[in-house]
């Protein structure tokens, strides 16, 4: 007698890969920044709240950002924008003493972030079945020291930096499954965003919710999704089940 | 009493990333496409000589870039390239009867590729050292296949779709670089074609020959560098005890 499942609907059956979101879908960026800010600036005698700083250096990401999507400033990778957003965090705190060797260590940060603890087991669940890539504003290099500090196995690295700009304009999602010679329908997007996924749907994409509640500090993240999605999940390994409600293959005789 | 090694020459301790060219240096694209040229033509009653099949549509693909290089073409990925040149290979062998959904079929070929026997666990004793991302003329989604199919454990895949240009180009070297933070002389090119040693190495690339004699049939490789190379290995194993000169660090009591 096999397991009881569900089988999926017809659009899912055509996905083939799936794209994440990174910075809060897949990392904890907030106390890891907090930690990494500590560590740098600690040993100079600066005491502050430091996830206080996390908050406010991450406060200055999207209308960075935005300088880059409505044409004012022409595309240029996160770490540089993260830097310009230091500086200005920095003097913002009168920590203006704080010298550039410091400045461009503690800007690597970003490239020391922490994953959920679902999310390399989670992965590792999905990838016999989709082909895995972030598809994050964070550039190429961030990507890949998040991956193999966290052992994230990813296919291909897409998002931002592969399609010179930044979400969610429409180009990042439909760049993502060019890249992987796929149609935007057999392509999920993978967020803990509603403004991410709507976008991605927006872009001819599936979506996929997962609620990552303690992203700002507990309890303050997006406990469900506010957009139409086309399934929900309270981590990866959750979502690894939902794709995946065929019972396994037999192994051959 | 440690085992003698020699140590690396400076410039190469600063080595951060080796990148790949991966037709004919990581896998034998020749005995491979003839092999899915067969498979796909056979069955339909076309018989001719498969070897010399995967040269004739091998020989297009160096005047394809081309057009693109001279700015005669906008940059398009090598998918598109390599089914234009499969129309004028089918035409000119006096296949034109051959139809759409096969030539579509047959074009995938390029992402069915094997790989030398020693590409897998060279990689893998690479990785620890290095980041590791093909460099190659083919387009994201031929990188991410051939990697499933072969166990090619990239950090990122870069090269001419990322640049959008074509090897040797400079800008595909330098772009290489860029997407990893790093400086070209950080970055070693590992090929099996002088030509692509030399236009890294003028980019200002590390560079590595890697000798691949079978490539066009038995004995036909290049044997040696043509050119100054900072490395000469006969294999990706060789490679890595090349660059790995150190003993093995003892670990943790």
């Amino acid at each position: 007698m096999p397991a009881t499942y569900v089988s999926l609907p017809e659009p899912l059956k055509r996905v083939k890969a799936l794209i994440f979101d990174v910075f809060g879908t897949l990392v904890d960026w907030r106390t890891s920044i907090a930690r990494e800010a500590e560590l740098a600036l600690g040993p100079q005698g600066i005491e502050t709240d430091w996830l206080a700083f996390a908050d406010a250096w991450r406060a200055q990401y999207q209308p960075a950002m935005e300088e880059v999507r409505s044409g004012r400033l022409p595309f240029s990778k996160l770490d540089a924008l993260h830097r310009r957003n230091l500086d200005v965090v920095l003097k913002d705190l009168g920590l203006a003493q704080v010298d550039e060797a410091t400045r461009v260590q503690l800007n690597l940060a970003w490239h020391r972030l922490d994953a959920w603890p679902d999310v390399s087991a989670g992965l590792q669940a999905l990838r016999p079945a989709f082909l895995l890539a972030p598809c994050s504003n964070g550039n190429i290099a961030i990507m890949v020291n998040l991956a193999r500090r966290n052992h994230l196995p990813w296919d291909a690295i897409l998002g931002a930096e592969v399609a010179r700009d930044y979400k969610p304009k429409r180009v990042v999602y439909t760049a993502s499954a060019e890249s992987l010679n796929l149609q935007p329908h057999e392509v999920m997007m993978v967020a803990a965003h509603s403004f991410d996924l709507e976008a991605a749907a927006e872009a001819g994409l599936r979506t996929a919710f997962v609620a990552r509640p303690d992203e700002y500090g507990p309890g303050t993240g997006e406990p469900a999704a506010t957009c139409p999605v086309d399934v929900s999940a309270s981590s990866l390994l959750e979502l690894a089940q939902q794709l995946n409600p065929s019972p396994p293959i037999p192994p051959m005789q």
